[in-house]
């Protein structure tokens, strides 16, 4: 595997794979690698010539209160993981030069951006935006792969690529979760074993709000059910969001009619905080007719 | 002559063209071309194997009392033009297509924005950022060309190429002038037979104010010599700005000593409305040491 750590060198080398003819595959990250990215990975691989991964804690989506200084590093663990795959091409670029002095460019999807998690975290979006295209620019990918448990991350960065008319495909791969049920989280490892226990509630409850609408409750009775099921859990300290949005616009369904929605697709989406981390979940159902 | 209408045309074009090795350079513009246009894209022919040029009046560069509509649009002239000059492929895509319903996306370069054209045109220069990144998307090229006309314009696009790791080269090239020393514009055009004698006061101006800094003049002197030079003009109905400024931030210098810029370029730069039209025009001077 080869390590490159500045800019020009990655381009360089991507322009020098795209001459040879051979097809480019990335998956973005911020390290601290967990089953859910192997999955992009092992996908990308089968899908193309050259496999790429970055591994960049990108300060920009971080507000000034989160977790940019404590978010988990493990360079060695993830190295090693990204050579047992077979990756071809770790990029691990510094913020320096990710963001030098007098940087002031910035991508924004806006509508998008201002629901779910853009609410509790203003300008991430705009962070994700930014680094993903200037990732693109550098890594020149014919193909780049995200996961649905950041389903609003890749819904914006879907409707980047379209509204700018990136030369890149975007494809998004399935949730991988823990036995218990809990989507794989780089920030998992911030619970103690009593949280890391209480977490299941998330996947608990995207379940039963499933199985609620699947017996046809409507949309208000699910968006409670699903509040009361986050809320019994001693250990989920706040619940930032917990409702059935439209997985197109991400509005909030909850005062709709859901037979307005009779045998399309509907989000059911959470955030809560529990101990120290903010752990996020989802799934799509596809109300009958 | 090829004309392309179509984005996904273009972006086909433009990798075949990649893949066969040649070097593509493009020269974007909104039409009712003149010779500023045309030096640009006799530059371009003759460092890259194929010459693109766009035609787009884009809206989103617009303010909701400006221009779009009345913009002089003459594309039977510019093909002519362009086919005399040996143009390899015109590109001409539809705001329909360019910005198709939930169009959603844009790209902003803070700080420089907000300077000259950008207090009087808000939200302009995020609309030439987009669509020159929306442009670079789509005609993939390895060099582009930008007028010093529009100074402001080439430095927030060398600003926003360099901070998203664009993989273009942005070359600049010298304003045209008309032989009385008139800026080429597509919005002279809007001028009366009066009004256009009136307009040559720009130039004028800016000479007067390069002589004065090279016989020692302090800034703030320029700046009113400046604009005492052009309210002498009858058909001047505005000055939006006209004064001494840094080439690289943009900052009004009026107020700074000139000793600090011994042996460094200036920017005298000018925006007058003059009859129905905004009219711009700047020059770098160094000053002596």
């Amino acid at each position: 595997m080869k390590v490159i750590e500045h800019i020009g060198q990655m381009q360089e080398t991507s322009r020098a794979l795209r001459r040879e003819g051979k097809e480019i595959g990335f998956v973005p990250t911020m390290g601290a690698l967990h089953e859910g990215h192997l999955s992009l990975i092992r996908r990308c691989k089968e899908e193309n010539d050259t496999t790429v991964v970055s591994i960049f804690v990108n300060p920009t989506q971080f507000g000034p209160t989160e977790d940019y200084e404590r978010y988990p590093r493990d360079l060695e663990g993830d190295s090693e993981k990204l050579r047992s795959l077979g990756v071809d091409i770790l990029f691990f670029p510094s913020v320096e030069e990710m963001y030098p002095e007098g940087y002031s460019t910035y991508v924004e999807v806006e509508g998008l951006s201002n629901h779910l998690c853009g609410l509790f975290r203003p300008s991430h979006f705009r962070g994700v935006a930014t680094v993903v295209t200037k990732l693109f620019n550098i890594v020149m990918p014919h193909r780049a792969y995200f996961g649905l448990k950041d389903y609003q991350q890749a819904l914006i960065i879907k409707r980047m690529v379209r509204d700018l008319n990136m030369d890149v495909q975007i494809i998004t791969c399935p949730t991988v979760r823990e036995v218990d049920g809990l989507a794989m989280s780089s920030r998992n490892q911030y619970l103690s074993e009593s949280e890391r226990r209480s977490a299941t509630v998330i996947y608990r409850t995207l379940l039963r709000a499933k199985e609620a609408l699947e017996r046809g409750e409507d949309f208000g009775t699910v968006k409670t059910l699903m509040v009361e099921t986050l809320s019994s859990e001693p250990h989920v300290k706040e619940i930032q969001y917990a409702s059935v949005y439209d997985p197109e616009s991400l509005e909030d369904l909850s005062q709709r009619q859901r037979e307005d929605y009779s045998g399309s697709e509907v989000l059911l989406a959470i955030a809560v905080i529990i101990g120290p981390a903010r752990l996020i979940d989802n799934m799509l159902v596809r109300l009958r007719d």
